[in-house]
């Protein structure tokens, strides 16, 4: 395509247009980032990116990450001017208004075209880089014909800022993903005022250290726009292209500073910037031939689509691949089923960490979809198994990524992948970890991705590593994200259900918290009962007086109070309770039923006790830790901390005597 | 002192034995890295490093950071071996184990000579940012004869791939914090391996281009250790000392792999490491000659304090430094008692992070210890005041600190200038990127910092920029935290008492979440209720069948409902919460006044319900939102999610009917 100026300037300009119009009409919002990069934009999509705005789902289009996502009426300009069914131009009018997909920030949920959802700054890019891998991955399984595209992203200072930056390209340029291009909108502009004021930093040379390859160009020269990008795709190194840039371009009197960031321009302003682009259309209007011109960017899309299609439909791989785009499992899950059977012969005490390999191996063996590695705990979160060889440079067909010491880095990428599609993407940390990617979980939940996380050495279990590694309040804290499944398995068999469950959740993510320490068997039966979040493990034998509720390393500790209140004549039903999640979309029936009025209520868990009140009512007892922990040998903690049946036995029987 | 390796190499030693022996006692833990920078932390302590072994805290020493935590018997041999009381040899004996102050990770308030908990890589390293930021600002407040000392840490490669990392270095270079130096462990080993597995980066190239200066050195060779820590000292710019090292050094079969990072040698290894050392003592013995020329280490440092204390003792301004370094707080706080008057007065409606700004002016003027900042949000978090200039590296006496897109640098930060001492860290972003910097707020709370978080944007009162920047699991998530007091206040009045308490408390932090959107003043007496955590805001006229509780902006809301429930002839209380944790510590009976058993009790708060069920019982009602927001002007999404009296009321009659 041309890159005619006299051609392209109008195209951008109503990129500029249309996002002052939406921010003035919705009286908040973002024009500075779009018409900043309105050039950057309308070079990228008129002749690299590749897209079919007829098929947004179409599995090798390019991936458009906007990275800076306060910018979204950038994107929603994009995909409504190209010729995406969504946004409407009726959409835009009611850009941050209820109901309309046009959101505040970008949400994949809302719109197809939209990749993956943005505005937690660095995050964006740090998916892209999952993304990337994933193509690359997904590359070597199947070849060139049924995956071969590029990465891109826009970028602000903001998400160069942010130590996930820092994560995702180191990252990004170990793994050389020479098909990731990130358009950096140098605009020297945060919102506090000048980038001056808090960095010094030459972020050029930071990406060369990284491993990236770097470029500059004028972000308002279409043509110099264009050869930086034929310089970056031609590199064989993820590429940076520095952009510079001028903040809201096109308002006289605003550009180039903060006011133009964060909040509507103004009806004056707005005004002086029509006359500035030489835009007479009427707001939200796009007049019919620049409109033609923005439609006709899809064009050489589709004909690569259909150009795709043709090559994919032939390919023998064709069908799997396509089963693992859309998200669906194969038939049949014999593997799982088999290791399931085998558990409950051989009831194995190990722990649940343990458990986990146990059961990817029979996962991943069985579904190639699942692609893991850990944040450089491999050893201690055990994430490897025999199917899965190192993904690397050198061999992108491999399915355990070392992520290196990049938690954030590491969630984000999981979230990229899975967005991605035709990847189950899991990762590894410490539980208490879960802090440092903590809103990339989130977004995994907010996103309805598939992303498993497995977070080993679980509460003050872990024992000597002391309170800095004790996750005491991070289960309970996880439980607080909605769309979240959090699991905490008590023994080999809840852990591998928990797995099997966990891959079958197409929209959400779920965390696995998982013990250092051995734990017993403690059920033997294969009726997958973790599929109701808590179940009867054990049942009264003398006239039930109390049920126990645990999770995790507590059940064993669980039958072993109930197994002491039945020698004293109490029964004590105890409920195991993997999955709290799961136990809430249960009928009230069942919830009635295993938690019954008439019993005295006790929950016993290594952690926060805020919240089990739901279960056990005030007026029930709740054992937990509301204080950080300590170091020393785990059984020692737990004895000291009064998970002991001897500590709380006593606790039950004055309350049911009192 | 002599940098002869005849003298040297033995106190090296001594520090690899003791720490072999204890991990081998403790059958856990981490030798490699005290064992591969033995050589460096002897030249440190020997030379370098100024510090009074029998005044830990004196104000003038220098801080040492150990942000590789796992390496922890590096820091407790230091301090054994240069003489400090604690921790004993005994203590030592018992790294690890249950009562000893040598705990698994080091903890600033188990051991004096311990600056700050690290264990969680990056942190320790950006907290040693915050420690020289306080001791520049300090400097410029009172001169080289009361503060003009360095900052000293010790990093490993987790540390330095970490995304805080980046943040932390990028506002030091910016800063030209050149009295900080990190001697980084360059082993090319972390727990997963050699670290080309997953990086590829120049991290020299990268440091520079962050505006530090690095050298290098052979991390063996005393004296070219001393020769790189000369040039740092040098240097105006903040320095990386890359000390090129072997992991586990001197275990002749181990050293140089991750074996040794994360586990006992066994007894084997370490015999053979005490013939390869030359080291015959008995485990946990060192040879008297070894430990005087140990001892000797802490004369410099002795003198240099007696002289710093002549010195200091006669200036005008150690009375109020020495208040300062202390924690107390000056005496009378009429500044702010007049700003609560001029409330009860004037009953502003204001959003409450304008009435954070509102306290924080009266405050910044009447409290010089209160440093502040935002990151890249200071219009939004309104942390700046007339009596807070910025803090640069043209002037550190500024009080007001532009951190950049950096919540988790800044974070942590605030805990370094808190633990240097002298001043007491804010520091704002919106409470949803309260989980990008999640981990610092809980190492606040560990290690007994004040540090006051100013969050603002709370709940889906934010509005338009939709469910990415909608808090609405992260007050109750924060809640979970041990020692962490998170106030909502509802007006002003109450913002400015949760500002009164939270200067207050020496030995925790504390969240204020803060609304965006305007409210109403809703208390008008000077009674400081936010003490007690919860009170009764207005009592029943009818006869009492209903106690509402709510927080923040829902207790205008409950204000309604109680007004709605009293035309119909229900009396209802209401009761406003700002600060959960405050309430946890009242007595039985101000709990039961304040929510009888008798009466059907209600919690509004616009983010998760789990948790109010320990106020609520099973068998009240719990207002709130256990799912992500969305998009849309504030007034629209309260009505949409059911924050009404319309909405609510109903629920209340039909349970009290039903």
């Amino acid at each position: 395509m041309s890159l005619d100026p006299a051609r392209l300037q109008p195209m951008a300009n109503a990129i500029r247009a249309l996002s002052m119009d939406a921010v003035q009409a919705a009286n908040s919002g973002h024009p500075g980032m779009p018409m900043g990069m309105a050039d950057v934009a309308t070079v990228l999509w008129s002749k690299y990116l590749k897209f079919d705005p007829a098929a947004p789902d179409w599995a090798d289009r390019d991936r458009f990450v906007l990275s800076a996502g306060h910018g979204s009426m950038l994107i929603y300009s994009l995909l409504h001017l190209s010729g995406y069914d969504s946004p409407t131009i009726e959409d835009i009018r009611n850009f941050r208004q209820l109901g309309s997909p046009c959101a505040g920030h970008p949400e994949n949920f809302l719109i197809p075209g939209v990749e993956c959802t943005t505005g937690p700054l660095g995050q964006g890019l740090a998916m892209a880089v999952g993304m990337a891998m994933a193509e690359r991955h997904l590359n070597a399984v199947y070849g060139n014909d049924l995956v071969d595209h590029r990465t891109w992203v826009i970028a602000g200072d903001g998400c160069l800022m942010e130590g996930i930056n820092h994560e995702a390209i180191g990252l990004a340029g170990h793994l050389k993903l020479g098909r990731m291009i990130v358009m950096w909108d140098d605009n020297n502009i945060t919102i506090d005022g000048t980038t001056d004021l808090s960095t010094s930093e030459n972020i050029k040379a930071r990406y060369e250290a990284t491993g990236w390859h770097v470029v500059e160009c004028d972000g308002h020269d279409f043509a110099d726009i264009a050869r930086a990008i034929d310089e970056a795709v031609a590199d064989e190194r993820p590429s940076l292209v520095a952009c510079t840039t001028i903040i809201g371009k096109g308002a006289p009197n605003k550009q180039g500073t903060s006011a133009t960031h964060g909040a509507p321009l103004g009806a004056e302003e707005i005004a002086a910037a029509r006359a500035e682009l030489g835009w007479d259309a009427e707001p939200f209007v796009v007049p019919e031939d620049i409109l033609a011109d923005w439609r006709s960017t899809g064009e050489a899309g589709k004909a690569a689509h259909a150009e795709w299609q043709a090559k994919a439909s032939t390919d023998s791989s064709f069908a799997e691949f396509s089963r693992r785009m859309s998200g669906e499992l194969p038939q049949g899950g014999d593997a799982y089923d088999a290791y399931i059977a085998s558990l409950i012969e051989t009831k194995p005490k190990v722990a649940t960490r343990k458990a986990s390999q146990m059961a990817l191996e029979a996962m991943t063996s069985a579904l190639p979809d699942l692609v893991g590695g850990s944040a450089d705990l491999t050893g201690s979160n055990l994430t490897n198994t025999s199917s899965t060889a190192p993904f690397s440079a050198d061999d992108y067909s491999g399915r355990h990524v070392y992520y290196g010491i990049r938690e954030f880095g590491m969630a984000a990428a999981m979230n990229g992948m899975a967005l991605h599609g035709g990847i189950i993407p899991y990762g590894g940390t410490f539980l208490v970890f879960s802090d440092y990617c903590r809103n990339a979980i989130r977004m995994s939940a907010l996103q309805q991705t598939r992303a498993i996380y497995v977070m080993t050495h679980d509460s003050i279990g872990l024992g000597e590593d002391g309170p800095t590694h004790q996750p005491v309040e991070h289960v309970m804290s996880l439980r607080l994200i909605p769309n979240l499944l959090v699991f905490r398995p008590a023994d080999a068999l809840e852990t591998a259900e928990a797995w099997v469950l966990a891959v079958k959740q197409q929209d959400r993510p779920s965390v696995l918290a998982l013990s250092r320490q051995n734990l017993p068997a403690v059920r033997f039966d294969d009726e997958m009962k973790s599929a109701q979040g808590a179940y009867r493990l054990k049942s009264a034998d003398a006239s039930r007086k109390v049920v126990l509720i645990a999770s995790g390393s507590e059940v064993e500790l669980a039958l072993a109070c109930a197994a002491a209140l039945e020698e004293q004549g109490v029964g004590a039903d105890v409920v195991s309770m993997p999955c709290m999640e799961l136990f809430e979309e249960q009928d009230a029936a069942y919830k009635a039923d295993l938690l019954p009025a008439d019993a005295l209520k006790v929950s016993i868990e290594a952690g926060s006790t805020l919240g089990w009140e739901r279960y056990t009512g005030t007026d029930g007892i709740q054992i937990g830790l509301d204080r950080f922990g300590a170091s020393a040998p785990a059984e020692q903690l737990f004895a000291k901390f009064g998970f002991t049946a001897d500590a709380i036995v006593p606790q039950i029987t004055n309350k049911l005597n009192g």
